[in-house]
């Protein structure tokens, strides 16, 4: 495993530095939106999303170069929906990964703007990426990766919108002090957490060409398991979970009437919920493994990943 | 002008039933956001940003069916920009276009994700147009257009976010309670309002392959000028318009401390400024009808927009 927490790391250092490089401090009349976007944007973080756009690209024979437009994109959604999730109105927290959320450490008209500003750089980011390739694709003749990559942004805006990230959302707000049923929090799992993780093999498949291969399938799958043992590990968390590690409050599910997947299912429930979910995604990369059109090493660092996130205790 | 009447309810219509079209109501679990987005939307409003693209493109030699995407997601990131601004922590209004605000019908959790998810779709519709062009262009070996498509999403999003729309916002927001000077005030303008006006020219310039001619140069100093002329009227309406024909309340800027156009120049030098723009515009568009390459009825209907907007009421 000390190769993949040396990997990861090195996954998550070329996302840092990227986003410092793309969203620099400025000396206008701006400035403070900028201030308030690099606080939150780089204020640490897992970096999950990019490094899970970074593993399947190179799994299908792409370098990290090649999408790394679409993984600071997918942070900059990612912490633009935790701005806006944090606000007084939303689920008013005042501290994230254990610091001041925006809108306590700036102010509340900042915070919405900061949100905004991250979501739209974001996709300025990634449709500039794709008219990159688009653009060497078109030079080059290969028609097939000019159509692709024209496809991405769209299918990037439909995984953050209403029946995507935002939507789950939405089911979120009601899911305080309304009690929802399973196939609801499946919805809301599914569109909150699982749309911005599945999305990265989404991406990579449409760029290496392969949406068509069992690899693809396989790493779409692997995602969709992930995304849903991510949620859980949250809701376990949040019951029994360290504060200082995890930089946040505990009990604030009960506190807000949450339905989760541990007052659905108890925690030894949702602890096997979590352990099943965990074993499909291990299998999902033994069978990746076994594809010679596949970088093996890929397929193994998704495999620890996977256990990674089984144990995280943050 | 009774023409000029006739187009411009055609134009917003056209705009109308579009969005309606791509925003239906849905009935599933996030159905509320839909409700929220809709009843923002769908409420009315000039449709001036839609109306900029058509006529531009038609300027050009383009269909309208082939900017309409682009329209649709120019109105839906103005709505969302409107939704944000009116919150309770921005300019909190409590009324927009003669109804309550977003956050007053709704709640302001469900606004600033109606907000949210407008400013997504908005970036969706456009990448799926963007992607449709560029599909037609590569099949058909028109390598400029797959190119030109390929940079309209990037382009847009650099309007919108902090050195476009939402950088004027920022600039904005500092302005109430804190007089700044005319540099600063200009900046906020070619952001806050400019920056969405000049977009629908250069989105048709870039389809049409226009972007070195100058015709192109003409309606991009045609929409800079009557983007500032809008927001000059906007300031004498807040003077001396009629809260009835507004749909708002009128004297908000000098409850704000707000500095304007009228703190800047005067009642007189504010009016005297519109004139001077108008005018400008004016000479924009008679310079545009005496190129052969321009459609004439297009760049007449501009010029008359001008003017409508120089006497607008509301």
């Amino acid at each position: 495993m000390s190769d993949f927490y040396e990997k990861l790391r090195e996954y998550a250092a070329y996302t840092d530095s990227g986003l410092d490089v793309i969203l620099p401090k400025r000396d206008n009349y701006q400035k403070e939106i900028y201030e308030a976007m690099r606080y939150s944007l780089l204020g640490g973080g897992k970096r999950i999303r990019p490094v899970l756009l970074f593993v399947t690209a190179e799994l299908f024979g792409l370098d990290v170069e090649t999408v790394k437009p679409f993984a600071l994109a997918l942070e900059m959604i990612h912490t633009s929906s935790l701005i806006h999730d944090d606000l007084p109105a939303m689920d008013n927290d005042d501290y994230r990964r254990g610091r001041l959320s925006c809108h306590k450490r700036f102010d509340e008209a900042t915070a919405i703007l900061a949100g905004d500003a991250l979501l739209t750089y974001a996709f300025e980011v990634a449709a500039d990426g794709a008219s990159g390739l688009i653009t060497k694709a078109v030079v080059s003749g290969n028609t097939e990766l000019a159509r692709n990559a024209s496809k991405i942004v769209g299918l990037l805006a439909s995984r953050v919108g209403t029946e995507g990230m935002i939507g789950g959302q939405v089911i979120d707000l009601k899911a305080e002090d309304t009690a929802i049923d399973e196939y609801e929090h499946d919805t809301l799992c599914r569109l909150k957490t699982g749309c911005l993780l599945t999305i990265p093999s989404e991406i990579s498949g449409l760029i290496a060409g392969r949406t068509d291969t069992p690899e693809y399938g396989l790493a779409v799958d692997y995602s969709k398991s992930i995304g849903l043992a991510f949620q859980i590990q949250d809701d376990i968390l949040d019951v029994e979970g360290d504060p200082n590690l995890l930089g946040k409050n505990i009990g604030m599910d009960d506190v807000d009437n949450k339905t989760t997947f541990v007052t659905l299912y108890g925690i030894d429930g949702a602890k096997h919920k979590l352990e099943e979910l965990t074993a499909k995604a291990v299998a999902d990369c033994r069978a990746l493994m076994e594809l010679s059109s596949c970088n093996k090493e890929s397929a193994q660092f998704m495999l620890d990943l996977a256990e990674f996130l089984l144990e995280r205790k943050y």
